[in-house]
């Protein structure tokens, strides 16, 4: 089928064709729009892959992505720097400052402990998060891992390793998504709902 | 909340955002794969964007795209150059090409007449294809645009333009498809397919 398409199509196709969720069709949608844009638009386009790939890189304190010594959040005099919530991704910083109700700062492990990945502590940035709690007076260290089995191996992993240096641990709660309905919810979750359960 | 996250960072998500069916949660996850990426693939990535789109325009004689002065298939001995199978997009051709059962040549329309969206024949190859026709020697043109009412007004259109010029004018057939349950088939296809009924 690539026989007749031309060397630079075809392999701009399978540059697509290379991202994560982009498949065939996908990926020759996208190079058949590229080649419809201005040529401004496409050095544009180029231009924004080199640049955001050289120039970011991890924050010196929380490892969250940023093209500076150190994230504006890290910076930021607003941001209450003695407690530290624990994410696996940039994405999950992403999602809770879209919530605009967190004040403190995150700390980024760039993924999960995942034996079965071949993933272990030393590949994450825990030994970056247990020097900021010795180091920078940090109170409270929030475990906002997913709650997948990896999530929960992680944080449990953690929360063992920063307890003995006198810090609290917490972890973000479980029980039903607001808005959804009960029976819909899986047993796990409406057991760890009870558990939870508070005085109204 | 783009207000923590890297200039560079963010413009690399809008330029993915600007593509056609990648919506700001994919924009991102496209992005952070960027940033994963080695430096040769980054590098070879924008390159690659470069490279088609300065490289690729319309073949002299099909309008299909191509980096040579003529398309391999326009090019090629081996395909009957008195057939041509008149088709809306690039993609038609891909997909005509992948059957492995059509040996004649292509003209690629880019586009159908749509009153709506300002399309009219101008703005198509249909010139182009005009011209073919008279001083090539071609004998029959296939009309294979989609089976919508925009595809089958510009197969009317074309074939009422071309049929003076003594060429043979034919469509692609209509029916049920191959594999397909004829309770989900919809009433003017099955009325196509009745009509269009052969002896077995």
């Amino acid at each position: 089928m690539s026989g007749f398409q031309a060397p630079s199509l075809a392999a701009l196709i399978d540059r697509f064709n290379r991202l994560p969720g982009i498949g065939k069709k996908s990926a020759q949608r996208l190079a058949y729009y590229v080649l419809s844009m201005s040529d401004e638009d496409a050095r544009a386009f180029a231009d924004a892959i080199i640049d955001a790939h050289s120039r970011i890189h991890r924050c010196a304190k929380c490892c969250n992505l940023t093209d500076e010594e150190l994230c504006p959040i890290c910076r930021s005099s607003k941001r209450d720097q003695t407690t530290v919530c624990v994410v696996e991704d940039p994405k999950d910083v992403a999602a809770l400052e879209k919530t605009q109700e967190y004040s403190a700062v995150y700390h980024v492990l760039h993924g999960v402990i995942s034996p079965l990945n071949g993933v272990g502590p030393d590949q994450l940035t825990i030994k970056e998060l247990v020097k900021r709690v010795n180091e920078d007076g940090v109170k409270e260290v929030i475990m906002a891992t997913n709650a997948t089995a990896e999530g929960e191996t992680t944080a449990v992993y953690i929360s063992r390793l920063l307890k003995p240096l006198g810090v609290k641990v917490t972890r973000l709660a479980y029980g039903i998504p607001v808005g959804a309905d009960l029976e819909y919810a899986d047993e796990v979750t409406l057991v760890r709902a009870l558990e939870g359960r508070r005085e109204i």
